[in-house]
């Protein structure tokens, strides 16, 4: 394979590989009888002239600090991200005719980072661009090097919210290094999208949030070139957004912008008849500009190799575990300056605002944007930093399918999600997280970590700091009594047992809030003579099904587990999911969570009246025995 | 209580109520130690001119269907709505004094629909003005009434997408019957907005997304009557934003336009100091402007009384599941107009568009827009519309928070999901559904189907459109054997007991794709000698727990779950609930589901690697016999 690097590849050798881009497309989808061979050619212009002629990227070292960042938002148009691979030279032909969207293989239907030149997955519209914001943050603020983040966005999703957040966003940090290509090839799934082709339209709504606007043919190589040329150098902070007019199914007349060809790949005939249109089958393999080495001002820090200096809470103080959260947050930050936190506007109620103070440098304020909030910290993720994104817990439920494609992307999350439960009190339903355990439960990978005091949520919150993929810190609003001394050890995974003995009857399991009233509860069932064990799930996914089975072993079966939110998916489930997996199991169980919707009131109210106080749990335990 | 009602309540009288709503916003926060007086108050001069002079309403009527919609977009501002109340003679002083905030008081921290006058609740921020999207739409193109949707927001929320999304649809629907009124007081909660008053900026961007926009100085009530009566006219089919610059703590200069009191109510003596400034308590009772009656071309319309006529599917033939959603939804629109069908731009794949060719004027578009597309069907479940809204099951996480607060305004929403599980195949995880079921069942009074085949599902649309709550189908992409004839009934909480003896040794259970398994994996038992019970869960929650326990007491205990989603908050999570939850019991659990991340295959290479085939389905139930 002989492979053309230059910085200067002429025009017409970058339409010979758009069309060789196209046929490839073609080729590919083809084959594998499934893909959008119509939504890839209507960028292959696009796409030819960015990756010879500005997209800065060493494709030996994939992840060279100083590369540019490409990413598809409009993940569909696998097609031509693979062909371009083929065409810089790191994918074969064979791989492409043979691979694509097969069993077992890396060429998935959508990207993902299985392949090292995927920095996020996409395939749920709209994330992309919201993804390289938080990739551009890291750029323009943290890494402090000129690479670019090039995003191509598809006409159709710019109708998600989530694209408004981005371009919000990068306006605000003035993140100039941040360009997104629309292809407006004007016709989505279904049918013609909403503006079709009026791009002024959408160049008044990228304009009115913040970004420089290129309009530009999509079909025209000097076009672009000016285009891009113009988009990737500096300007007065504004993200640039290149409104490419383009043709979905562009060079083969057959389908030209034709509706009904979407997400269809051409039968052989039409195969063989489109190629033959194209030229061809072609096989460039040409490089475009590698980046500049490393910027002598390389903010890339690795930690000083200190352990941090956890906060010391006395026993029985009571402190909010929201707050231990930020007090552990701002030691973390001393010993390791990868460590950031983000939030959504609500930093002095998740306590991220002691980080904000603390490391003002190292806080990125994303308003109320949770989609946003979560897309950013995924892409600082991307460059390396470990981004506590917070906000109250219920709200992460609007990040959901964020958090859901974080999983696939394999970075690493560290969400916290403060107020949760029926405990918060006053505020009602619609700040109360109810079914957050069940969500992040239920994502691939995922760490679930619920503390009941403050010294094991900042050893938790350590924790987190070095827990690959998905991982979730669930923060109470109310304070409640230390439980634990000063460097007890709280493995995620691990439990804690707070009360046991050799003739307990009932064991007791409880997380967070529902902790203490499970202390209270075996109190005033030892008072009856009923010795209860009880069982400190900090750890909900995974969790400790040694402890628990033991447990369960030495009690008959009986278990009473009590928590802060909706019955289903979440802390019982999780205890009887491992109860049950260890084998043949006989249990009496007696479930207590919110089973009805919440008002007002105040949180020992509202804990009361969803049968999780001291009593409820007392007198469940008792009906066990009964039974 | 004497109530002045006319539609000429003078600017002087306007002026104040104006006071009387800070000062029972200022009452109502401190009496209940808790609320948010400081952004009631820097909107009360904007609802003390719309309550008087263009709000029609007829307040001892409030579901009369000529009314205007008020939605508090801008939940937290409580203390003015229920102010509000007080003004128009509909709730007490007493009330506000000593219910506001209170356990087992209706007059939550943030309005709910347990309040008459409430449409929707809010207090996640960003979806009032999508929930009035579909009221107005209902408004324009159902009901056809000239009845107004005015919606209170915030400034803070315009940097969630969602409010994009909803402007956009609002355009595109040419609903001039929408205003959304926007309280630019320029403090969030921990610090400045992001455009703090620069209402320029925000001009730019309403324009620009559609909508009129009217600027006005939120404290001059003579320039608010001037806007609100021009945004009241019809124009030429835009929605309409007043963006009023305001100031926080408006009326009360110790906290006006100061930051750190947010959320915050003041103390006795501040409070006292507040109602000083304002003039002291009032009681006036003002009603402005009444609707017009019901116009003569009334669309709203009841249903004829014929039952639907479900399509007929043969027995083994192959259907896929989506496929007769969209067959029985127009089967169910035939015999109601008031079903309606809304999709986010994939309607040729989840088969609403049957629907859409069916009924073209009762289907929405509402693009890729997730959350609108829930929010919109929000607003047309409080208008009495029986809409269905569909997507990939996977992009229904993108909505998430829009069903958590559907739960909490206690809407009917029905939605549907196709593209379940890895069953999906080539076009990998992105667009799998994995954490589908998980989600939708930790919805407070949600109902969860998933059934395998297409008679199942027919019945099964059915019963959602009088299905109230939420309620959720999850279809499936390939087509598989019909199993059940015309005229079985499938009712919600059911279950299909479909081979069974009074040998069975094992007990298998399956919903959706997996059930087709679990009936070939039964005659591979069969082969070997072992007779196993197989359960078609076609309905998730309510789940049929009488069956399930009385098939597990039968087969000593022994049971497989098979399901196409992640392991976590299931099907098998429904399952061991409602054993669990039928007393002390005794299992022996084989829980099969998708424990890897899925990249790209065919259908059955997908379902084969995860374990959730016929062969895996029969090992499992042989190694729970072997134990």
């Amino acid at each position: 394979m002989t492979i053309t690097q230059t910085s200067q590849i002429d025009l017409d050798t970058v339409a010979e590989l758009a069309a060789q881009l196209r046929v490839d497309s073609i080729r590919s989808s083809t084959s594998a009888g499934s893909g959008h061979p119509t939504s890839s050619m209507s960028a292959a212009d696009l796409l030819a002239v960015l990756v010879t002629r500005h997209l800065r990227f060493d494709w030996d070292a994939p992840t060279a600090p100083g590369n540019d960042h490409l990413i598809f938002s409009k993940g569909h148009a696998s097609p031509l991200l693979y062909s371009v691979y083929k065409a810089v030279g790191v994918v074969s032909d064979d791989e492409l005719m043979n691979g694509y969207r097969r069993f077992g293989q890396r060429l998935e239907g959508h990207p993902t980072p299985v392949l090292p030149w995927v920095d996020v997955a996409t395939g749920s519209l709209g994330q992309g661009l919201p993804d390289g914001v938080g990739i551009a943050l890291a750029g323009k603020y943290l890494d402090r090097q000129p690479y670019r983040t090039w995003v191509l966005c598809g006409d159709s999703e710019l109708a998600e919210g989530s694209i408004w957040e981005a371009l919000d966003k990068a306006a605000h940090y003035e993140l100039s290094n941040l360009i997104a290509i629309v292809d407006v090839n004007r016709l989505g799934q279904s049918g013609p999208t909403e503006l079709g082709w009026d791009l002024d339209a959408y160049a008044r709504r990228a304009e009115a949030f913040g970004a420089r606007v290129l309009v530009v043919d999509g079909h025209d190589l000097s076009a672009i070139d000016d285009a891009l040329g113009t988009a990737a150098e500096p300007n007065d902070g504004r993200p640039t957004v290149v409104l490419a007019k383009t043709v979905k199914g562009s060079g083969f007349s057959e389908v030209e912008d034709k509706p009904d060809w979407h997400g269809k790949p051409f039968p052989d005939d039409m195969a063989d008849r489109a190629i033959a249109e194209l030229g061809g089958i072609r096989d460039l393999v040409l490089r475009g500009p590698r980046p500049e080495p490393a910027s002598a001002d390389d903010a890339t820090t690795e930690p000083a190799g200190v352990a941090a200096t956890l906060p010391h809470y006395a026993l029985s103080d009571e402190v909010a575990t929201r707050k231990a959260y930020g007090d552990a947050l701002v030691a973390l930050g001393a010993a390791d300056p990868r460590i950031l936190a983000l939030d959504g506007e609500v930093s002095n109620s998740t306590y991220s605002n002691a980080f904000a103070h603390a490391y003002p440098d190292r806080y990125f304020e994303m308003f109320i944007a949770e989609q946003q909030l979560v897309a950013a910290a995924t892409g600082l993720s991307v460059r390396g930093y470990r981004a506590f994104a917070s906000t109250f817990a219920a709200f992460l439920t609007r990040a959901h399918d964020f958090i859901r494609m974080g999983a696939i992307s394999g970075v690493d999350l560290r969400l916290v999600g403060s107020h949760a439960g029926v405990e918060i009190g006053a505020d009602g339903p619609s700040q109360m997280a109810l079914e957050d355990l069940a969500m992040m439960r239920a994502v691939h990978g995922s760490t679930v970590l619920y503390p009941s005091d403050a010294t094991s949520t900042a050893a938790l919150v350590e924790a987190m700091a070095s827990t690959a993929g998905i991982s979730y810190l669930r923060t109470t609003r109310g304070a409640y009594p230390v439980l634990y001394e000063d460097g007890e050890a709280f493995p995620v995974g691990g439990s804690k047992l707070l009360r046991s003995s050799d003739h307990d009857q009932v064991t007791l399991v409880g997380a967070g809030v529902t902790l203490h009233a499970c202390l209270r509860a075996a109190e005033i069932l030892a008072d009856g003579g009923v010795a209860a064990r009880v069982i400190d799930c900090y750890s909900v996914k995974p969790i400790d099904a040694d402890t628990l089975i033991a447990a369960v072993g030495a009690t008959s079966g009986r278990i009473v587990v009590a928590e802060d939110h909706h019955p289903e998916g979440g802390l019982a489930s999780a205890v009887t999911d491992a109860l049950l997996a260890g084998g043949p199991t006989s249990l009496s169980l007696a479930h207590l969570a919110v089973r009805d919707m919440p008002g007002s009131g105040s949180g020992p109210e509202l804990l009361a009246w969803a049968g999780l106080d001291a009593d409820h749990i007392a007198a469940a335990a008792r009906e066990l025995l009964d039974r």
